[in-house]
């Protein structure tokens, strides 16, 4: 049994990037950016201005404006702006030679025909000035990082509409267990119905990859055997649920030391999940994940969803936690293993942690919105305390 | 003017449902629950062993045992357990008649032919027991619910594989503005790319709508209208940037009244995102967000986003806010409006306000993990208060 972090750190050493491919921007959102993005223009591309307005000489506050032209936003002004004179300027539009103010509509007085005057308490210059946000190839994405609609406008902006992203990890799910049927099946007296493969596949989904479900494994070699070695030729990660105890009918490793995997970790001092195995051989990483479905999820949460994303060139946020605030007590009877509790927040925005039976007890999870980790050795936290919780 | 919470209000009450439609709970991820979900089983469905060991009675802990069976996950036991007997058990194997207690395979020792002792020294029983996570007919989901993987799972367990959703918002995307092209040219000299609408179809996306985006109107009556009228005609909601300042140019306020709709607020007192207006009528939703990228992103994650999840059924988390602690002190000079300040986490998980030169910037949005909001009339706060963050 190694501990929690030696096994992460195993997992993410064992990754290999899954290499990259061309997209158009308006189709990468949730990717990984593979390559940087500078920009091909200053951003103001021009001096423009904030409000709409009139554009003057600041020497000129307070004076009387004759207004010389309407600048619409998009047009290139025509006049200069000389001491007396003022345009009629809108949101976005050139700033006009000459000017280096604008005073908004909502500050000015008329002061005859076709004259103007500011009559403002604080005059502010209203310009944003070319290249104040960014200046021409300057690198406005990083490499590494997920795009979201935020990474678009950016793109967008820097006139690149042609990017690399990471390409999607493929993920193969085997369910073992003969006590296993579908969840359209009405189980009979020692059944149960599978659900951590389609928990699986949307755990995926939500991490970037592509997932694939290959069926429940029967309890012999046979058939493990063949389920394992379809899934392992066609994804890059396999995650295998359930035959991985100390039980009679736990094949798993047998079989995966048959198809020339070579197990790294066959137990981690974690709470849920201590039976977890990492194999990996052949340009394949296979993990062996508990039957019991708070274990599964935790699991890929905290170790699987992690990989995914630096496999697909992810350098940034690859564990999301945060650090909250605890709102109650929480105290364990035996802290022999590092844990991750399934949390809600309270109306003050505290940690509560969830009433929760056991790795069997997915119910639980639907009212988690995070995981709070406790370290080993520690058996009791202090409300107020501030714990690290990853959002889930 | 109103204040922002006033306008977030009104934004709100103006929700209509978009109706609902049944899926496939393997398509379901992301979707909001309109139904709620009750178990047709108990869960546990029967007393089983939570681990690999020996199922015996618990009087008989420390004597020596007869193992007189094996019983595997998903097989019904045959023997009864009488004292002096246990059988062998796998981990999620339904438990034994007469048995009350499992010991695990470590902490069992051989004692004869096919006889075993416990050997351990804080003896566990082992067992989860029928229905103590779920009873049958007891309400798992809860109506009103996103849809994660561990509801997926929670589904499955329940053997509900058919279920009810909010139909998809379909949200509609109009840009204005002469001085806009689209990402793919080089702008002239007084031209900017159109980064909002493919920023707002993402953000459309993440909230769980679907985005259509109607081009660039120009800033002309007859222009306006056309994109207006066929976006209105499509779509639930339409978001509308540039064109809602007090500009000439300005247009939007008069064709969505000729459209027969009502303008419920002209602006907000919020920073970015003060011209923001709200129009209603003929069962449709019309933002008008302004031109400036920053301000467009904050006001749809701030606003339009919890709309679009109440209107397609949600009742949780509309404002997904976490209270986080300020890592540098913060202040800013006019605190006349409310703001949503970007921010990122340091090392030690503190809020960091970024370098942000007005709503134009774009590129401070690419270090953001956060949106800190900043109480109208509030000034300055001091590093290790807690601030409210929305992830972004």
């Amino acid at each position: 049994m190694i501990k929690f972090d030696a096994a992460y750190n195993m997992v993410m050493d064992s990754a290999f990037s899954t290499g990259a491919e061309e997209v158009h921007f308006t189709e990468s959102a949730g990717r990984i950016l593979i390559n940087s993005v500078k920009s091909d223009i200053d951003m103001p591309p021009f001096d423009r201005s904030k409000v709409d307005g009139y554009a003057c000489r600041q020497a000129d506050i307070g004076k009387t404006l004759l207004v010389v032209e309407i600048v619409a936003a998009g047009m290139q002004p025509q006049k200069n702006i000389e001491p007396g004179m003022c345009s009629r300027i809108m949101t976005g539009a050139a700033l006009p030679s000459g000017a280096d103010f604008v005073f908004m509509f909502e500050e000015s007085e008329p002061a005859g025909e076709n004259m103007v005057r500011y009559c403002g308490k604080s005059p502010r210059c209203n310009i944003s000035y070319r290249a104040e946000d960014v200046i021409s190839g300057e690198v406005v994405l990083k490499t590494g990082c997920i795009i979201r609609p935020q990474e678009i406008a950016i793109m967008a902006m820097a006139g690149c509409t042609k990017i690399l992203v990471g390409k999607k990890a493929r993920v193969g799910i085997v369910s073992t267990g003969n006590e296993l049927i579908e969840p359209d099946k009405k189980p009979s007296a020692t059944q149960i119905r599978n659900s951590n493969a389609w928990q699986l596949l949307a755990q995926v989904e939500r991490a970037g990859g592509i997932g694939k479900y290959y069926g429940i494994a029967a309890d012999n070699k046979e058939s493990t055997s063949k389920f394992i070695e379809t899934a392992l030729s066609e994804n890059d990660i396999v995650v295998i649920t359930g035959g991985v105890s100390a039980g009679d009918f736990d094949l798993v490793p047998g079989v995966l030391g048959d198809q020339g995997l070579k197990m790294l970790f066959d137990s981690v001092a974690v709470q849920p999940g201590k039976p977890m195995k990492l194999f990996t051989g052949n340009r394949k990483i296979v993990f062996g994940l508990p039957g019991n479905p708070v274990a599964a999820f935790v699991q890929f949460e905290v170790i699987v969803r992690p990989l995914i994303a630096k496999m697909m060139g992810a350098t940034f946020a690859l564990s999301n936690s945060i650090n909250l605030v605890l709102g109650t007590d929480y105290s364990r009877k035996i802290a022999d293993r590092m844990a991750w509790i399934p949390v809600s927040l309270n109306k003050l925005g505290e940690v509560i942690p969830l009433e929760y039976h056991g790795s069997g007890h997915i119910a639980s999870l639907h009212e988690a919105t995070g995981l709070m980790s406790v370290p080993q050795g520690q058996s009791w936290i202090q409300k107020g305390e501030t714990v690290s919780v990853r959002p889930v």
